[in-house]
């Protein structure tokens, strides 16, 4: 079988922080089946979804305690995997256990880490800041899209796509036309395009004109950037045209008669071919007004919509063309480096020192 | 992967004539996907139904002019299937194209070559006049039947079935015993069936009261023909027992007080195991009367879907008794021949000279 | 392939008596299509369900004395397999007929023999006798599980489970801790589980309070007995604590002051995966009242309705871990038991030498 198309030594958004109360979730991350539980101290715990004994799912069992009851023979689990009770026995096999993996909860998600557990640094969870920063609001939800995640990723890395899938709410020709300018370091990729002095999507025309009572052109910008493996965060926002939002040499922009929106997206595999995705969208203006939060989840919502039937479409035609290899334009250099960095994190972890990035190559980035 | 049952080298029906206005048709002919649009000057077009740069299905882009326009980027191709347009760039790379292939419109059909455009001669294209002949009157329907395309052709090369599939309505013992000829060409077999003197089935007896009132005994033929690799026209009548309508030797038959019809078939192999039927049902009386028209082709697609049951059926012992051969009788002689002359198109194809069928056995023919 | 886990030279039940009338059966029996049919002297035929000549199920055709027509072209075959008509051609192929199974009806049920007719002795059926003993009453049912046969019988010979799957009804913890004692012999194994002394689960407090108006402590039995490859019969039942039930050394038990039922399971693989669950709840006690057939019966299958979800999650999860092995507990000892005599049974069957038990194994048991 081929290589899944993920690395493993990474944090992958598993649930929303308020997907766990006290009920099991069953979820299956990077083809695992995997069972989450919030433990009486608040922490989150992550096992291997399958009993010891005859491989039953642990989440049809029952939480007892910090403890996981299977649902069949009714063998406990402590939240390291180990097992603590077996039935009609004294002793206990002291190799039964399920594997545990690390967990940790940040920016809103709760992360958990597929690979080798050594390896598992808190400090290599990808920058969401903005979806717990009290400067910004918003909100967010998780959908499931029967595709590859690198389908998410090559179709974020590229806005192009708004003018033909998005045509009705954000995209017009201008982004289509507009020139871009790609960055990229060892784990982050950027794609950077200004637009100015153009007529505003239906989207931004609403709300510059609601929060600064404007109607006129507009300089937009949409700065990508990607972290490996798997989360792009897009800032996005319009600002009156002429106002000095584009920052110029060293002189950083100035915003201030715009309006500023962060696109938070990270995509966890589910399989090789389907993913969770996670979506926020955050706001620094008018914080408070909760039903401008509940209007923009609802819009993006149906935004997503539209790009979840492209992306599946596409999935279902790779599926019948295994043969056929993508073509790349000139707006793909986005999504080329981010695959490329997805490629070297999956390298350092191969077993085939064939595959694995040679120093040469590592100089380049 | 065993080689698909079809010749590509041979003109496919696509789509009824009426199917193609100014929407875009997507359809898999012989496993591929195509999308099929006519152009202002109302030529067909069919391309294939993925884009050069992401695969997407061209069919989820729109039609602009006489060009197709990608749902995903925007890439613009023409109805050749060269690509006139990529986004955000001012050269088009020369190799940016999608396969066209050969298209023709004849007798109510539009027809499809999917292999070498070089070999697509329109003289080859099925007779089925009779679907626009002003001497005929009629109409049919597509549907779609999981099933190879070949089962098709068996259920039609032999009508011995009528009689205990059709038993209500077109079926009697003297379809089951009555003798036939078997005669076949190049790329013709025929199966011809004459049943003198007994009593008519249902549907013959209804129409030949009306045409004729007339109640009595009725000669009734079948005349099959096939013509490889996918069409197959009976020739189906009854006519006042003993009146002349069956040939003697030199002599015509004369079918003046009979009634004629023409059961119209040709079946496109979607993928292996389905299929496109298209089929037809016109006769050469009582032409102008529309209920007449309606009302037998509902008959006859009620008469169809109970093939279709058995069809899928067998489909699926198939699936399950891979290692299973079929039996011959003597009815089967008909589908034999069409079944050989199917191979031999498909020999011709073969880049394996031991499946090239060789001399000894063509002169046989 | 891998060999199916499954022996041929077995009697399955195929059909509970009164599904056969006068129309036909289509059934999966080991993988096999088989159509089943009652002929007119009362004994019933089972035949490969797939016809000769072009595979269509025979299922589809129709019965005509005792003899099957084909729905497609009319060949008829009787109760032997053998074709004793073809249309329109006056010679039959001798070769022509399909497989004929052993079939044999005891105990209210329909068995076959889908292995070597040769070897298909009456004497091998399973003994299931209180299924029609006057001294007996009861009923039951057939499901369909989507799971390997060995799953449901891994069940049935560990009842700890009940504590943990049908906590609501005849499990409590009583079960799950108490001693058993496991026996075998060639072809059968059992378990056997007294609880001397407790409190009565929900179930039975209920029977033993209605036929003896007791309330208290009881003497609880399970006498789960196996018999290669697919049988298992469980004696259970509650006694007035003390009264005396237990044997003890060559003095057979009183239960005479206590409530017995026999729980009657035979399990069919329909395939590798899936199976056909017959069971049957008998009583020796209050047999005429048909109100309390049909409440045990009900009850009965909702307990086993929750084993249906345990059991077809465990097929999910072995599907998606091919390479784990089952791990073993102490409690697992019947079900080993009732593997190890599957396995030689399939071992007799092998054409492998190396799978074939030798002389120093069979000694043991």
């Amino acid at each position: 079988m081929a290589k899944s198309p993920f690395p493993l030594n990474a944090w992958y958004a598993a649930a929303y922080d308020v997907e766990l109360g006290t009920s099991l979730l069953a979820r299956r991350i990077c083809n695992l089946a995997m069972v989450f539980f919030r433990r009486r101290d608040g922490r989150v715990a992550a096992l291997e979804d399958a009993c010891w004994h005859r491989l039953l799912p642990l989440s049809l069992g029952r939480l007892e305690g910090d403890e996981l009851v299977c649902g069949y023979h009714g063998l406990v689990f402590n939240s390291d995997g180990r097992c603590t009770h077996m039935p009609s026995q004294e002793t206990i096999n002291p190799s039964a256990c399920v594997r545990a993996f690390p967990v940790a909860e940040k920016h809103r998600f709760v992360w958990v880490w597929p690979g080798d557990p050594l390896a598992a640094d808190p400090a290599l969870i990808p920058d969401l800041h903005w979806n717990d920063d009290p400067a910004w609001a918003g909100d967010g939800k998780m959908i499931g899209v029967k595709c590859d995640y690198r389908l998410v990723i090559d179709n974020l890395m590229d806005l192009t796509h708004e003018t033909f899938v998005h045509g009705s709410s954000i995209g017009n020709r201008a982004v289509a036309e507009a020139p871009f300018v790609t960055t990229h370091g060892d784990r982050m990729a950027t794609v950077t395009r200004w637009m100015e002095g153009i007529e505003a999507p239906p989207f931004w025309a609403g709300q510059i004109r609601d929060v600064h009572g404007y109607e006129g052109l507009v300089d937009r910008w949409q700065i990508i950037r990607f972290e490996a493996p798997c989360t792009v965060t897009i800032d996005v926002g319009v600002a009156v045209a002429g106002s000095g939002a584009q920052p110029a040499g060293d002189k950083p922009g100035d915003r201030s008669r715009g309006v500023n929106g962060q696109v938070l997206n990270t995509i966890t595999p589910e399989t090789d071919t389907s993913c969770h995705y996670f979506w926020a969208f955050a706001r620094n203006y008018r914080l408070q007004e909760q039903r401008l939060t509940h209007q923009l989840r609802e819009g993006v919502s149906r935004i997503f919509r539209e790009d979840e039937t492209v992306l599946e479409a596409q999935q279902r035609a790779i599926d019948e063309h295994p043969e056929r290899e993508f073509n790349n334009l000139s707006i793909d250099a986005g999504a080329m480096w981010a695959r490329r960095l997805i490629d070297r994190l999956q390298a350092r972890e191969s077993p085939d020192p064939a595959r694995r990035p040679v120093i040469a190559v590592r100089t380049v980035t």
